[in-house]
Order: structure tokens, then sequence, then C-alpha cells
């Protein structure tokens, strides 16, 4: 509030320039005696004027600012997604509008027009799943890229994570620690991420030459689900040492029911999950050792390719960035 | 990417008008005949021109963008305050750039520029304690909002929560269902939320004719200290019926500590817990009542206020915003 803002006028005006010589200068275009330039730009700093990011847009072409639709009400996934992108776009050097869509197709055609309007220079679309989506409607003038959910269509430019290879580090881990009997309870039977992960589970088991014991178990994102399935496992395979699971919140539940049922952790069962979400890995009985999926990483990369395609044009393709153990006590050598 | 933009001269040129005719029929301005008016806006229709909203802009003074600065990494505490904010501002009609501070002052400030600069209209900051916080640095030509962390400044436009009354609310809840020897497990000595929560329950109690039972039990926001607190507790006081707690994540705690020394909930002890946080309150054993913070509705409040002082000048003061209490299995009569 308090008074007029600092113009470019104000500006000109004291440093004795025309409005234009004095644009030129602060800008760096244009031919200009480098005295003349030091005089506008010690001109501005005097009367601290901050040049107006929406004028010089019009001069650039570019606003500087993009867009981030995310999807997870909560934010587990697409906060990092965010976070790895504030790194790659430098800090406010491009700044983020930031829409969430909670899951609803109109909202995000309805904040896809507004960015359009607004003149963002690219796009990322952060989902909470591993499905494939379909790409946005509305937005063909300006670059998208799709983050850890990727876009149906393979002419678009998404980052997703190696799910299948986390598995397998989860596995070969549990392998070298000395597990023989390992046993997999994980999500719903249809989704993506439970897909890859049964198959990097196959695939390091039979590298060491060793076999599931029973059959992957497929149930819910849920504790609940971990307990019981930990109560039949435990009943049906009491040879197992090791429960690799589909996600932390389900190795929470299975360590409880393990417990529960008389198994000590880590010593007779060693347990590893996926997500590294600290609230639930952390609190664990014992702290769990688990899969990160490297979302900052992925955020990181979107941010770094949409850069590229908005200067460069198009980076259509898959591009992959991989998972990394976080060992914690749940899979400590008996 | 595909080919040049629509703008208005394509629309001028169509409509067989000048371009100033043009921009006035789009933008609802000047005096044109009402015939005028439509054939543009046909025009701009059927070549499916996008208005600028950086053009926009420069007539009106507003870009009808906000900054919403975010202190807490995890979100838990911004994003509903985000949602909430997108609710007023109108779902895209205004749009917020959102930076991630994690904490760090220098990043905060970084922000704070790189936003004037872009002309936002307003900033609301987002805290992830209810403590003071100092005003921001250099943000003193737009309105700027506080919501969850006051500003020590009391010129400042804050939006709180009455975490006292939501205390009251917990401690009147566990009275009225039967319960009469409540204890308090609560989070550091020193916090504001600590101290406010303390405060309402010896409020309630008091109104009750009762008293809480042994001193509060003041440790750290985590499940370990739940569980350290139950045991030690259910030794000292034995008689303990009820269990009101600082956060959800210490009832969690609470709630595995008094099970494991053989206490039987909710039959045996009620509990209740503060946030509402759905991970935890949802995966207690018995799932947890808990207080809600309300934080969507602090973020609503604070995107209104913010509106209301770009259009009528500074919204001074502390604005408070109620909790509400959600009932679960927890504190079931016994």
């Amino acid at each position: 509030m308090g008074g007029r803002r600092v113009g470019i006028v104000d500006v000109a005006r004291r440093a004795g320039v025309s409005v234009g010589t004095a644009s030129k200068a602060l800008n760096g275009r244009g031919q200009l005696r480098s005295e003349t330039r030091e005089r506008v730009r010690l001109a501005a700093h005097e009367l601290g004027f901050v040049p107006s990011a929406v004028a010089a847009s019009l001069l650039s072409g570019r606003t500087y600012t993009v867009g981030l639709i995310m999807t997870d009400h909560h934010g587990r996934f697409s906060l990092p997604i965010l976070h790895g992108a504030e790194d790659a776009l430098g800090w406010g050097e491009t700044v983020a509008f930031v829409c969430d869509t909670r899951d609803d197709p109109i909202r995000e055609q309805h904040y896809v027009r507004s960015l359009i309007r607004r003149r963002v220079d690219g796009i990322i679309v952060a989902g909470r799943r591993t499905e494939a989506r379909l790409p946005l409607v509305g937005a063909p003038t300006v670059p998208v890229v799709y983050a850890f959910a990727r876009s149906a269509d393979p002419e678009d430019c998404s980052v997703v994570v190696d799910e299948a290879a986390g598995a397998v580090t989860a596995v070969e881990h549990l392998v070298r620690t000395g597990r023989r009997h390992i046993a997999h309870v994980t999500g719903p039977h249809g989704h993506a991420s439970v897909r890859a992960r049964v198959e990097g589970t196959h695939r390091a088991l039979r590298a060491a030459g060793l076999d599931l014991v029973g059959e992957p178990w497929y149930g819910g994102w849920s504790e609940v689900w971990g307990r019981f399935a930990a109560a039949a496992l435990n009943r049906a395979h009491p040879e197992v040492d090791a429960v690799f699971c589909g996600s932390d919140v389900i190795a929470r539940g299975v360590a409880d029911g393990l417990r529960e049922n008389g198994r000590r952790l880590p010593d007779d069962v060693a347990l590893v999950g996926v997500d590294n979400w600290a609230p639930v890995a952390e609190a664990c009985r014992p702290p769990l050792s688990t899969v990160d999926l490297n979302l900052r990483e992925v955020g990181r990369v979107a941010g770094t390719l949409l850069l590229r395609a908005i200067e460069h044009g198009p980076q259509a393709g898959l591009h992959t960035v991989g998972c990394r153990l976080v060992v914690r006590a749940s899979s400590a050598p008996s």
C-alpha cells in the first residue's frame, strides 16, 4: 500500500535517458554504451526500482511461469515432485502455479484453461499412481511433462520410476543378508505398481535360485490388510523368514500382525516396504527398511525436461528414474 | 506447439473493427454498440481466441495471481490451507504461485522478491506451527495474510485456530460419555499449541467439577512418547478411564501402550487426539476420535480476507476459526 510504485519512467528521468534506452539498459538488450547502461542501473538501484515481470514477459514472449497440476489431495506423491521441480526451475527464476484437481477431470480442464490464459511456458502433471493417464485436454500450445503417472500417448514426455528395479533391489538385499524364504504381501491385483513389483520380485528370486514362498498376497493398501495377511501367511508358511511388502503402510500392518502371532522382528522375519514415507516407516516397530521411489528426483528431471522443451522443443518419450533402498532395523541380519 | 497463436489483431480483422474496438468489446469496457460487441465476441469464438491474462493485467493493474508461501515440507498443514484458499480464490479465477521455503529464511526472502517481481496481488503465508512468526521481509507493497501461524505484528492480518476451544470440546465429549478420570498426554512444554490445549483441558474439567488425573505429560510429538507415557500413566494412575492426547500421533502410541499393558480400548480407557490426520487416526486401533483443526476453513478465510484486502485495503487483526470433533470408535462409551 504505501505510495506509488517506482516505474521505468522515473528511472529514465533520473538517468537522463529515454524510456526506451532505460528499458534496453535494464534488459541487457540493444546497442548501448556501457556508461549509459551503468547510469541507468545505478538510477534503478537508487530508486529501489523492481522491474515488472509482467512487462518483461511481453518483450521476451516467456512468462517464466509454469503450471503444476497435482491430483493427490494429501500431497504424498505430488509434494516431493513439486520440491524437485522447484530445484530444477531455479528457485524462483521460474515459479509454479500449483493447481490441485483432486482427481476431478472437470477441475483439470478448468485449471488448464486458466493456466493457458496466463500464458504459462509449460505444464507439469504430477500423478499419484503409476497407471498411464489420458493426455491433458486443451493444452496443445505449451509443452507438457507427465511426472510419475505417464501419459498414455507415447509421443508425450513422461518421467516414471523403475518400480520393478526397486523390487529387485529389495529382494537382493534380503537374500544378501541371509534370508531364503521370502513372501510378498502387496496391494490390489490390477495396479501397475503392484504388477511391476511382483515381476521384479520373481526376477530377483530366480536370479538367486530361489522361489517365492507361496503366491503373492494381493489385498488393499492398508495396515489392516497387512495384519490379516501376516496372520494367514504365518499359519500357511511358518518357514517364512522375510516379507517384501508392496507399501510401507502394508509393511507396518505385517510387522504388527507377525509380532502379535509370536514372531520376533527382525530376528525371525525381516521386512522391507516401499515408499519411504517417513511417518509410517519411522513409526513402524521395528523401523522399516524400504524402497524410496525418488519422487523428488522425478520432479527434478521433469522440471529439467520442461525447461528444455520450452527452449528447444518437444522432448518426447519415457524417461526413467531409479529407486534407492533405505535400510533401517527391520531387515537387520538375524 | 503447432502454429502461431490467434491474436487480437486477427479477431479485429475478422470482425471488421479496429484493434482498440476489439479490445474494448472483449473487456466489456468503453461505449460500444451491442451489435459491435457481439460481432467481436463471435469472431473471437470462431477463431478460438484465448485472451491473454498478461495483457489484461496491464489494463486492470491486477494480475489475478497470489503467492502462497508454505513452510512445512510434508504439506500436512499447508496443503489443506492451499485447498481452502483455492476454494476462496474461485478455482482459477485467481491462481496461486506456491513456494515452499522449507523453513529457510533465505529461501523465503528469495521467493518474496520473486513474487513481488511478478506483481502478485497478494500473499498468503501458511505456517506449520501456531507460534507467532516474524512478518515477511520485503513485501510491503501487497497485502499479506498469515494462516495458522499468526504474525507477531498485531497490525498484520492473521487467521488462527482456537486450539483451547478445541481442547474444551474434546474434554466435554469425554465427560458427556461418562468418563471421570481424564489424563492429558501431549507434546513439548514450550509450544503455543501445547499451552493452549492444556489451558482448554483444565477449563473444561473445572466446568465439569473434575480435576485432571495427575499433571499433563509433556514429551515429544511421537508414537514412541505416547507408548512410554501410557505405560507410566497406567502404573501411576490405574484409575484413568480417558486420555486426551495433544496429537493423533501421540494418541496412536498411547493406544498401543495401553493395550500392551492390558487395558481394553475403549471399554477401559477412551482416547481423543488432535489433528484428524487420516493416515494415523484411521489406522489407530481402535480408530481415533480427534479434534479437527479445520485448516481448510483457515485457508478459505485467509483467501477471502486476502481478496478483500486487495480490493478494499488492509484487514488488520486476528481472525479465529473454530475446531470440530470427529468421533470414531476410540471414545465410545464403555
